[in-house]
């Protein structure tokens, strides 16, 4: 079976596996309701908030987008801060949304400059909302989300975090931040199946809610719906309007269960633990690294391909011969650069010392010219 | 296990769990891209159509709210026809969308009335579009769509069906009928789980989309949206731009498979043999039907409660000493009804004996005055 090396969806548990074949299970009664508020509480430990969340039956993007579409109205001035593909994203939406968007561009490859952030700011105080991506999995950068949060708290201006491709593998305090809108999905870091995203709502978001001229135009995506139904069925259905996709929610228990029980301290420091020793293998075997390490992703990697070496060749080669999938390149660094996924399961040895020596038999292969020996470097430096 | 003799979720088979709990697939490259085409290509057999159709990664009511919210625009006027709680849910999402609503009101348990449909219809010539739901699940009713689309088609009005717990039980040739949008989800008759969701879209409603002033307000539920993805990334990632939950497509592949190898005539005979002999053993028990013969749902049936049955008492006992799960009725009915589910997998001697000898005892022990012996007449009448 082909191992998932990719920055989501990951590797999931064989437990979770099980849980998700489960006989079918209905969306409302004593025993669905026991699990919802279970699973809710669980990503609440893990999102480090006390806040309201709300688990969507949707993928993440819908949780990008509700978070969005709730922190400013048609008209209003949104920042959003562009470093790769998801923040790109956040555009788009907006545009859909009649958001008036003021942009903060950094290279592919870099974070968020909150220089940048705050000369914006200045520039415009009418800014209701401050939008980024934490984990910018495109290029596999991490921007640090204090500096800006800062400036969004002594502001009073509303922030929405995508942390995606991070929650669960590194340490996102939800409340600690003062994040108003903290956006993540069961794919990535939790290790379960794709199919649900969750989006935590501060006390000050369901104020400037509740300050709106008109709800949000939608009834799926509207927190408002949700809260409102929510609190009608809370005994019954409390999911909000909509059938929970209960066999995702029992997969998704599964794993926030296998989370908690290592703990988030001790996840966090085996996603840091890993990362660097896979730079470290990358880095010995001769390899360049697309990120400088001030800003590397804790959850996945970008590797630069060698003179002459053509990464989608190479991904090809990888997959067809080991059977382990890795992503490429976004737009015109495709077939320069590799990424590798080390999320959650996939964070391990088993999974990454096979893909080391996978990369480094068809590098050789392909006449790169590269150190071999990258499994031992991983292994000598995941274990210091 | 509780067996779920629900109006949805549904058991599903064995192959459609086992299919659920295969190691996790990623949502791209070429053996996705056929898995979806395949997908795609079997609904569309379902739904008796050669137009457009999504899959949403979202549950039914996402897939009812793109419906409306792609047939008129902010301050048109729609017709809803309501009788019971999804025509409801569709006139809560007009009124977010900001459409001119006008409803064409049937007591519970009745059918739409066409001739209703038609006087507004005549009133009012700028409405823009009509909705209705064919198999109205909270009471039990299913309505004929022919002679509703034949209204919408000859004033070139576009129509939005909810068929989500029909189609695949009940025959629904959206082409043939001239639907434009026809709506369904997963974990109905298709006995899928629940999380993904269907529209279809005819070329009279993308015509009707692109004469907008302005795209519908939304990134995640946008039809045109999907549609751009779908295009830009056909042989990659042709689902649009979000994850899809490909455990989720695994299962309905299957579950698909299963209802194809069936074959629909023959899948909507044993529904109706079904339903006739259900009915056939309640009314032999002297059990009181809450719909008429003439619109009675292919996928449900609604019992009565015979003088001094409180219906939620009889469920409870149901539940704990026969391990079946049954449906109350909605609102005012909640206790003088209950509603059983036999859709697909359910839709089998094996779930319903059981039920009707469940539904006996349990009477029997309340002391209702019925006669026993529903289970012979439903095997009687089944194998007619």
């Amino acid at each position: 079976m082909t191992k998932l090396m990719i920055p989501g969806p990951t590797e999931v548990s064989p437990a979770v596996l099980e849980q998700l074949a489960k006989p079918i299970r209905h969306h409302y009664g004593p025993d669905f309701v026991a699990l919802y508020f279970e699973v809710v509480e669980k990503l609440k430990t893990v999102f480090q908030t006390r806040a309201d969340l709300f688990i969507l039956a949707a993928t993440s993007s819908a949780a990008m987008e509700i978070a969005l579409s709730h922190a400013a109205q048609p008209g209003e001035k949104v920042l959003i801060c562009r470093n790769g593909f998801f923040g790109e994203r956040f555009t788009e939406m907006a545009n859909y949304h009649e958001l008036s968007v003021i942009t903060v561009d950094s290279p592919y490859g870099q974070p968020v400059d909150p220089a940048a952030v705050k000369a914006l700011l200045d520039k415009h105080p009418d800014i209701k909302a401050v939008a980024l991506v934490h984990n910018e999995s495109s290029t596999a950068v991490e921007t640090g989300l204090k500096p800006i949060l800062d400036l969004t708290r002594a502001r009073g201006i509303l922030s929405v975090v995508d942390a995606v491709s991070s929650l669960g593998g590194a340490d996102v305090p939800t409340d600690g931040l003062g994040i108003d809108f903290c956006v993540s999905g069961s794919q990535k870091c939790l290790a379960a199946p794709a199919g649900l995203s969750f989006v935590s709502v501060s006390e000050s978001a369901w104020q400037a809610i509740a300050r709106r001229a008109k709800p949000v135009r939608s009834w799926y995506l509207n927190l408002e719906n949700l809260r409102a139904y929510r609190e009608k069925w809370q005994n019954w259905h409390p999911q909000g309007p909509n059938t929970a996709p209960v066999s995702l929610y029992l997969a998704l228990n599964q794993a926030l269960d296998e989370l908690l029980a290592e703990g988030l301290p001790a996840r966090f420091a085996r996603q840091i633990r890993v990362r660097d020793a896979f730079r470290a293998s990358m880095r010995a075997m001769g390899l360049g690294l697309f990120t400088d390490d001030s800003c590397a992703s804790k959850t996945l990697t970008a590797v630069r391909m060698p003179a002459g070496i053509d990464g989608s060749v190479l991904l090809d080669r990888v997959l067809r011969r080991h059977d382990i999938l890795l992503a490429g390149g976004i737009g015109p660094l495709a077939s320069q650069l590799i990424r590798v996924g080390h999320m959650a399961w996939t964070a391990s040895e088993d999974y990454l010392l096979p893909t080391i020596q996978a990369l480094e038999t068809e590098l050789l292969a392909m006449g790169a010219a590269i150190q071999p020996g990258g499994a031992d470097i991983f292994r000598a430096a995941f274990h210091i």
